[in-house]
C-alpha cells in the first residue's frame, strides 16, 4: 500500500494554485490572551464552496485521465464532500454524482445542485452509504472518490497545513480537526517536511471516539454513526491510508464534546466575525481546554475546516446556549 | 481649516503598523460571477475589536502628548467608536470615558468596559451627545475625540484603503459605508494618491439621506437621528473636515434599504461566512444595485467596515428575512 508524502503536498499545492483560495491567517489578541500563546488560525471556511475539502476533491479530480472526465465522478459525503466534488466538477467540465444522506443540511444540498451535482439521497442511520456509492460507479464506469481514504485527497488536503507554515513559520503545536481523518493525514505530511518538532493533535467529537480508540489500540475501530452537532465529523472508521499516517505522525487524539463546540462558535462569531461549522471547532475546543496547562507561551495553529453550516441551525444552536 | 491629506495616511499607516491587524483581502467567484464583476472585499470586520474604527482611533490617540495621556480621553459613540477608543486607550496606558446611547448593544457596551472604558449613557431621541460629552472633557482636562470630524480620525481609517491598493493593485470603483464620512473621507484621501482615476461612491442608509442632500446641495445638511439597522451610520449629518473632502473627492452618495442591508448579511453569512455589522453591508448592498448596469468587468473594491452585531440580534435580523 503506496502512503502519500509531504512531496504529494507539494504536487497538489501546484494543481491548486490559482484554483483554491489562498486563505487568510487569523489571529485574535483576545484569544492570544486568554490562552496566553500565539494562536493562528487557518481561516478554511473561507475557502471555495466554505471548506478545505475543495482542495483534496480538486487535487483528486484534477489527476484524471480523458476517459474518467468523460464517464464523470461519483462521490458520497455528510455535506461538505459533496460540494468539494460537485464544484472542481464543473470547473473541469465533468459530471457528478452525489450521495448524500437524507438529513443533510439544505444549504449543502442547495449548494451541490447549484455547481450542477446530480444528489441521490439516503438514509444515514439505515442504509450504507458505501454500497449506495459503488453501484453507480461500476455500472456505468465512474470514478468513485471517497471523502478521505484517497492518496490524492490526502495530498490535497495537506495543502492547507502547508500554507500555513508557509506563512507563519514554525509552529509548536496544531490542532487538526478530524473525521475519516484526510485533512489530519495530510496536515501530518506538510508537518513532517515543514515543522518536524511540532506536536500535532488530531480532534474528534467525543460522542464517537472510535478514532481515539483505533489510536491507541493500533487497530482501526469501527462505531455506529455517532449522534453530535458536528456533522462533518460523524464517520464510523479511519480509512486504510489515513491510519498509518496518523499512527506515525500524530502525538495524540483528542476530544470535544457537542457543548465545547458551541461554547467556540458563540466566542468565534462574537470576537472574530466569522462563521465556522460546528466540525470546524474541534480544533479550537480542544486547544482551549489543553493550551492553560501545557502549552503557555506556544506558538499553536489551528486549522477551521470549513463554515458550512446552515444559518437557521448556527443561530439555533447560538440560542440553545444562552 | 487644515484638512488632512495623504501624507497624513502613510504616516498613520506607519504608527499603526505592528498596533493594527493587516485584514485580508476577500474573494468570491460567486460574487464575481453574480455580479460580472471582480470584486475586493477588505475585511474590517476582521480588524482588532471588530472594526475599522480601531485604526483612526488609534492614530489620534498615539499623538497625544504626556499631559493629555495622563488626563485621559473622552468619547461618545453609537457604538464602534467606544471601543475603538477604550482599547487603544488600554494599549496606551491612559483613562477613556466613553458617552454611549442607552439602546447601544449590549455586546458593545460590555466589550467597551472589558477594554476599562468608563461608560456613561444617554437617549440618543432626546438628549444632545455632544454636549453631554464636551462637560467632563472640559471638567477634567480630557481630550475629546469625536468619531469621525478630527484630521487623525481621517487619516487612520484611511489606512484601510491604502492597504487594499496596496494588497491588489487599481481598482475601477470602490464602494465605502458612510455615517459622519470619517471612513469615507480617509478612502478619498488614500485613493488620491493610490487609484487617481477610480470611481469613489459612499453609501448611507436609504433612512437617512443627509449626505445625499449634502453632497447635491453643496452644504451641510442636519436631520433628526434616523431609524434604520444600519446604527453605525445614524449620524445627523456631516463634519465640517469630512465634507469638502467628500465634495472634492467622491463621485456620488447612494442609498441603502434596510432590506436590502438584511439581503446583504444573508448573501454573505451563507456564501462568505463572514459576520458584519449592517453598516458595513452598506457599500455591498448599493454595489449590489449599481454593478449589472455600469460596472460590468469592473475591478470594484468595498470596504467592510466592521462585525459588531450582537448575535441575538444578527440571528433575528436574519430570522425576520426568511
Amino acid at each position: 500500500m503506496h502512503l502519500p508524502t509531504h512531496d504529494d503536498v507539494d504536487a497538489a499545492a501546484r494543481r491548486l494554485d490559482g484554483h483554491a483560495h489562498r486563505t487568510p491567517v487569523l489571529r485574535s489578541r483576545f484569544v492570544d490572551e486568554e490562552l496566553g500563546a500565539q494562536v493562528f488560525f487557518k481561516a478554511e471556511n473561507l475557502q471555495r464552496m466554505g471548506a478545505c475539502k475543495f482542495r483534496g476533491a480538486f487535487n483528486a479530480l484534477s489527476r484524471f485521465d480523458a476517459a474518467q472526465r468523460r464517464a464523470g465522478v461519483v462521490a458520497f459525503s455528510s455535506g461538505n464532500h459533496a460540494q468539494a466534488i460537485a464544484l472542481p466538477a464543473r470547473l473541469l467540465g465533468m459530471p457528478a454524482t452525489i450521495v448524500m444522506p437524507h438529513d443533510a443540511p439544505a444549504a449543502e444540498v442547495a449548494a451541490t445542485r447549484g455547481y450542477g451535482g446530480n444528489v441521490v439521497s439516503y438514509d444515514r442511520y439505515t442504509e450504507d452509504r458505501e454500497q449506495i456509492g459503488h453501484e453507480p460507479a461500476e455500472r456505468h464506469g465512474l470514478t468513485l472518490i471517497p471523502p478521505y481514504d484517497h492518496a490524492d485527497v490526502i495530498a490535497g488536503q495537506g495543502t492547507a497545513a502547508k500554507e500555513l507554515f508557509d506563512e507563519v513559520g514554525a509552529l509548536d503545536a496544531m490542532f487538526v480537526c478530524l473525521g475519516g481523518g484526510g485533512l489530519l493525514a495530510g496536515s501530518a505530511l506538510a508537518a513532517r517536511a515543514l515543522a518536524p518538532d511540532r506536536k500535532l493533535f488530531g480532534v474528534e467529537p467525543e460522542a464517537g471516539n472510535d478514532r481515539q480508540r483505533s489510536f491507541r489500540s493500533g487497530a482501526i475501530v469501527h462505531i455506529d454513526t455517532p449522534k453530535t452537532i458536528a456533522d462533518g465529523a460523524q464517520t464510523q472508521h479511519l480509512g486504510h491510508l489515513t491510519f498509518p499516517i496518523i499512527q506515525r505522525d500524530v502525538n495524540a487524539i483528542l476530544t470535544a464534546s457537542d457543548a465545547e463546540l458551541v461554547s467556540a462558535m458563540r466566542f468565534f462569531a462574537e470576537r472574530m466575525k466569522i462563521i465556522v461549522e460546528p466540525t470546524g471547532w474541534l480544533g479550537f475546543a480542544a486547544a482551549r481546554a489543553v493550551v492553560p496547562s501545557t502549552l503557555k507561551g506556544q506558538r499553536v495553529g489551528v486549522i477551521l475546516s470549513g463554515g458550512n453550516v446552515d444559518l437557521a441551525r448556527f443561530c439555533a444552536l447560538l440560542g440553545s446556549a444562552s
